[in-house]
């Protein structure tokens, strides 16, 4: 069974006027905003989507970022981010991968790490929340039936 | 002699009302953005800033990227960043470390990796341009005097 | 014969969720950019897309803007943004609605005006160049035909 | 008495590299961005900080925004926003002036008008609340003597 193709998600889109710098590349630190958009898709499908998540009482800050810049994308190349789940027991860790749709290079990739955070008091959470995890299971149980 | 306090610069700033995500927290994509101008502030510190740049004909693209997020920082808060220089010879290195001006409390450590790109044929260099290392030599020469 | 439905062009995008303000609405700068994405989508419907513009050795900054923000729109919502060209004869004025595609409601209404400038000079030209003059005018002569 | 000298407050920054389309100058999306953190300076200065707003239980959306660009800023420039109250009574109303500070010349010129809406219901306020209003006066009378 392959968990990886199930727990993810992909977005599209154009890259934006603004989104390039003077040199005529995307400044890097837009992409953090393609893999949000990334990550909720993900979330989305998850069925953890924002109402959830507020409903659930815990902030998923993030606390860990490292991506690798491959090759530079340029104003009105259309771009696709995909985000996968990696991990999700004691922290949520995800990889992502965007490429240009045109020719499929690649150029970036990346991995966050995020933990939960009480929302009343503010207090890290060691385990993913339960109602989270059941989000996850069910994504598996759903895709192996 | 300790080349990391001479090849480094600092800046400090308010946090914007609209670097504040929905949790009331700077959403973690604009930190690049602060991590940007301590970076400026470290290459016109060692007479390399934009118009030098472009006159050597090269492009400076950040290849890798890495964050950990320490501790959130909310609206109104004035902020440091420090970016200190830790590599110059095959490629461009900087470490940076944002601070609450207020309390000293860590909000986030980071690192970032540049290459030289020879602006006309793209192609990678792989030795630090000669005009960048002479900069840093000068600023070492400059601070052992 | 309506002009204005063959000028323009729309785009349609989800509500990113760090374009959310801290009191959960679209901070009000964002707009901007859905108004841009736009701006180029009927840029690039007259077949004066960002080549031809470099080609043509204009720029085309904007000098003008006027915003009414009717609603607020908050993250996750699909917004449809339509960009209407209403003059060319001597500046670019350009028209937009925003509004939720759920239920048709109107979120923003905005005017943009943009002059052509010499991209050598830096002169500003007091007609619109005849290159995007003919490209609007290609499409008018397209719809009729 | 000039109320309008009392009733401002002013900000001064550079320019960033991110805030630079690929012409090589602000994007003009950007300048919002200014204007947003020259108006908490103008609240922070009138007293009327987040942490009273929050407290007097409204909301302050920007309703209508008018903005005429006179002059391309570029990378590095230092430049000064002065907001100006302008109206307090049924509605917020400011004008901004951006300039460069190295050859006083004019940026920007905008206008934004804001009204109160109860946090609680959304409902709209048809007068300025009671206690920004205190504020004002406090400042002109703290002016005047």
């Amino acid at each position: 069974m392959r968990a990886q193709g199930i727990l993810a998600a992909e977005i599209e889109f154009d890259v934006a006027f603004n989104d390039v710098d003077m040199v005529g590349v995307v400044w890097h630190g837009h992409y953090l905003r393609y893999l949000e958009n990334a990550r909720w898709a993900l979330m989305n499908r998850l069925d953890y989507g924002l109402d959830r998540m507020l409903a659930s009482g815990h902030a998923w800050p993030i606390v860990d970022l490292q991506a690798k810049y491959l090759k530079p994308a340029r104003f009105g190349e259309r771009l696709r981010a995909r985000a996968s789940l990696i991990e999700w027991e004691h922290r949520l860790a995800l990889n992502y991968l965007i490429t240009d749709v045109a020719n499929g290079m690649r150029i970036l990739r990346a991995r966050t790490v995020q933990v939960a955070v009480d929302g009343r008091t503010g207090e890290l959470q060691f385990d993913c929340p339960a109602d989270f995890v059941d989000c996850v299971k069910s994504a598996l149980v759903k895709a192996r039936t």
